[in-house]
C-alpha cells in the first residue's frame, strides 16, 4: 500500500465546490499521520469555459495524468449549452482515463429516507459500464436544422469493452456474501448489442460457478427497483441503462445526496476519478444545503481503490451512524465536521 | 362516427389469450346495438413461429390493413429466441403501419396499489415516439462470436419523425386542465438527437403558448417518477426512453396488470393497434391470475380512437369504480365479467 496520496482535485461548478470542501475535510481527518496526502486543485468547469473556452486541454490531462487519483464535486451550469461540459470535459476524462468501470452502490440506510412505502432492505452496486455503448460520441446530424434533418446517435460494444467490466462485475459479485450478478440489457430489441452482452456474460459465468446470475430487460428492471430492490446484489450494464438506474437507484435509497460513484480505471494505467452522482444544483449552490455525504462516500470508494481499505470503511460505518442519529437539518460544513469528528475517533 | 367496427385480434402468446378475451367481452358489452363488431383472429406468435417459422408474414400484413383497429394480447414466449417476435412481429407492425404515438397513460386509480409511500397524485400520459430511435433496427455486429466483436445500434432520429410525434403531444397537453407538456431525453450526452428534439419541441412550443413546458434528463425524470409523479401531467419522449419510464409509470401507479397502450396512427392511413404494456407472463398463464385490467383500458384507448368517446369513458369509469371497491383476489374471468357487468349499465 502507498504511504501517500497525491490527489487532483475538481470542484468544478455549483455546489461542487462546496461539497468537495467537505470530502477533502473527512479524507484529512481519516488518514494515518503517516500519510503523505498531497492536493492539487484544477480550475476546470464553466467559469473557465466563460472566460477561455476551454473544456479540457490537453496539457491539464497530461498533467492530471500524474496524480494517484482524482476527486470531482459537479460539473455544468446553466449558462452553458448541454453537452459543451459534459461531453468536453467530463466524459473525456472517462474516455480518456480508461475508465471502463463505473461503479455506483446503493444502500438504505437506516434514517434515511426513501420514497418507497415499508422500507425494503436495499444493498446493491451497479457497475456500470464506462466508455462505450450510446456515450460514445458516435453518429452525427445531416441538414441540421432543417425539415428534412436526419440525426444519429450510434451506440458502440465491443467484445473488449463488455468483457472486461463483465469480468470485474463478476470479481464484485464473487466477493459478496449473496453471490449474485444481474445483467440489465435490452436485447430483444437492441439484438446486436444486446446479444453481445448477453453471450459475454454468460460465457464469463461459466469461470464463476458460484455465482448466480439473471438477466433482466432495463425496462423490467426499473420495475423490480421500486417493487423488489432486495433481489438485485451486483448489476452489471451498459453505459446509458446504468446511468438511468443508478438515479433511480439513488432516489430510492435516501436520495441523490447519498448516492457515490467511482470511474475506475482496475489496471491503473490511468488515475480513477470520484464523484458524487449528483450534478451542480446550481439552485441550491451557495446556500449550504446541499448535501456532502455522496462525496465523503466517493472518497470511501477512492481509499478503497488506493488500497486504504480500513480508512473506507471507516468512513462507511461514520456515514451510516450519522444518518441513523441525524436530526433536523444541518448546513454542508455541520455534516461534514460531524462526519470528520466521527472517522477521527 | 362509423357505426361498425371491423377488428383484427392477435391474443398471441402466455396469458395473451386469457386477457384478450376479457377486453373482447367488455367491449361487446359496452357498444351500443346498433354498432356493428366484426372480429377476426390471427395465429401468430410463438406456436406459429415454432410451427412454420413465420412471424409475421407479408399476407398477413396486407390483410391486418383491412382492419379499422388491432387489439394484441402479449407476445414472446422463453422457447423463442430473444429478439425474434419482438422484431419479427409486435415492432414490425408498428413500423409497418407506422404507429408514430405509442400513447401511455398512467392514473393511481383509488384502491389501487402502489409501492409509493404517501399515495401521490399519479395522473400524467406518455406519448412515446413509436417508429425511430434506437428501435429502428439499424445497427449490426461485426466477426459476431470473437474477441475482436463490435456491435453497433444506431439510434434514427428525423425531424419529420420527432415534429410529427411532439405536435401530437402539445394537443394532447393542449387539451387537458394542467396543460403542461415535459419533454424527457438526455441531450447532455446525446447531443445530435438531443438537439433535435429539443429545438423541434421549443419551435413546436410557439404554437401553443397556453401550454407550459419543461425539459428533464431521463437520468432526473426517473427521480420524479418515485418521489413527485404529480409534476408531470404530458411527457414526450424518444422509443427507448419511452419503454423504460412507462414500465416505471406502471410500477408506481398501481402495477402493470393496469398499464394500457395504443399504438396510433393520427393519420389514419394504417389501423393503430391497441395493447397492453405487460408481456406474455408465461408464468401465470392458464393459471385465471392474469389482470385483464390493462387490456380492458386498452380497449377503452381504442374506442377513443375510433371516436366512440363515450363508450371509451364508460370503461374507464367503470375500472376506476371497479378498483375502488374491489376486495380479494378474483380470477382473469371474474374481473372481466365485473366490468362487463358495469358498462352494460
Ligand atoms: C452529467 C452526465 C454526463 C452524467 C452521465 O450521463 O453519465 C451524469 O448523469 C452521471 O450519471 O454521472
Ligand atoms: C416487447 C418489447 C419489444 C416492447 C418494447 O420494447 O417496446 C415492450 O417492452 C413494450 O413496452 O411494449
Amino acid at each position: 500500500m502507498s504511504r501517500s496520496i497525491n490527489l487532483a482535485v475538481i470542484p468544478g461548478d455549483g455546489i461542487g465546490q462546496e461539497v468537495v470542501a467537505q470530502g477533502l475535510k473527512v479524507l484529512s481527518a481519516v488518514l494515518p499521520e503517516d500519510v503523505k496526502l498531497q492536493t492539487q486543485e484544477y480550475d476546470l468547469g464553466a467559469k473557465r469555459w466563460h472566460a477561455t473556452g476551454e473544456t479540457l486541454p490537453d496539457a491539464e490531462l497530461e498533467r492530471l495524468k500524474g496524480h494517484d487519483a482524482i476527486l470531482l464535486g459537479a460539473i455544468g451550469a446553466p449558462s452553458v449549452p448541454s453537452g459543451v461540459l459534459e461531453r468536453g470535459l467530463l466524459l473525456k476524462l472517462r474516455f480518456a482515463f480508461d475508465h471502463y468501470v463505473n461503479l455506483r452502490p446503493s444502500k438504505l440506510f437506516p434514517g434515511t429516507a426513501t420514497p418507497l412505502a415499508g422500507r425494503p432492505e436495499i444493498d446493491f452496486v451497479v457497475v456500470r459500464e464506462g466508455t462505450e455503448g450510446p456515450y460514445t460520441g458516435n453518429g452525427g446530424s445531416l441538414r441540421t436544422g432543417t425539415p428534412a434533418e436526419v440525426a444519429t446517435e450510434v451506440s458502440v460494444n465491443t467484445a473488449y469493452g463488455v468483457e472486461r467490466v463483465v469480468r470485474y462485475a463478476y470479481e464484485q459479485a464473487k466477493a459478496r456474501p449473496r453471490r449474485k450478478l444481474t445483467l440489465v440489457h435490452k436485447n430483444n430489441v437492441l439484438v446486436h448489442a444486446g446479444h453481445l452482452w448477453k453471450n459475454i456474460f454468460d460465457r464469463v459465468g461459466e469461470e464463476y460457478p458460484e455465482v448466480t446470475t439473471d438477466y433482466l430487460h432495463v425496462d423490467a428492471a426499473t420495475i423490480f427497483f421500486v417493487t423488489q430492490p432486495e433481489r438485485f446484489d451486483v448489476i452489471v450494464t451498459d453505459n446509458l441503462f446504468g446511468d438511468i438506474l443508478t438515479d433511480l437507484a439513488a432516489a430510492v435509497s435516501g436520495g441523490i445526496g447519498l448516492a457515490a460513484s467511482g470511474n475506475i480505471n482496475p489496471t491503473g494505467a490511468f488515475p480513477s476519478m470520484f464523484e458524487p452522482v449528483h450534478g451542480s444544483a446550481p439552485d441550491i449552490a451557495g446556500t449550504g444545503k446541499a448535501d456532502p455525504t455522496a462525496t465523503i462516500l466517493s472518497v470511501a470508494l477512492m481509499l478503497r481503490h488506493l488500497g486504504f481499505e480500513s480508512e473506507a470503511a471507516r468512513i462507511e460505518e461514520a456515514v451510516s451512524a450519522d444518518l441513523a442519529e441525524r436530526s433536523g437539518a444541518r448546513t454542508t460544513d455541520e455534516i461534514g465536521d460531524a462526519l470528520a469528528v466521527r472517522v477521527a475517533d
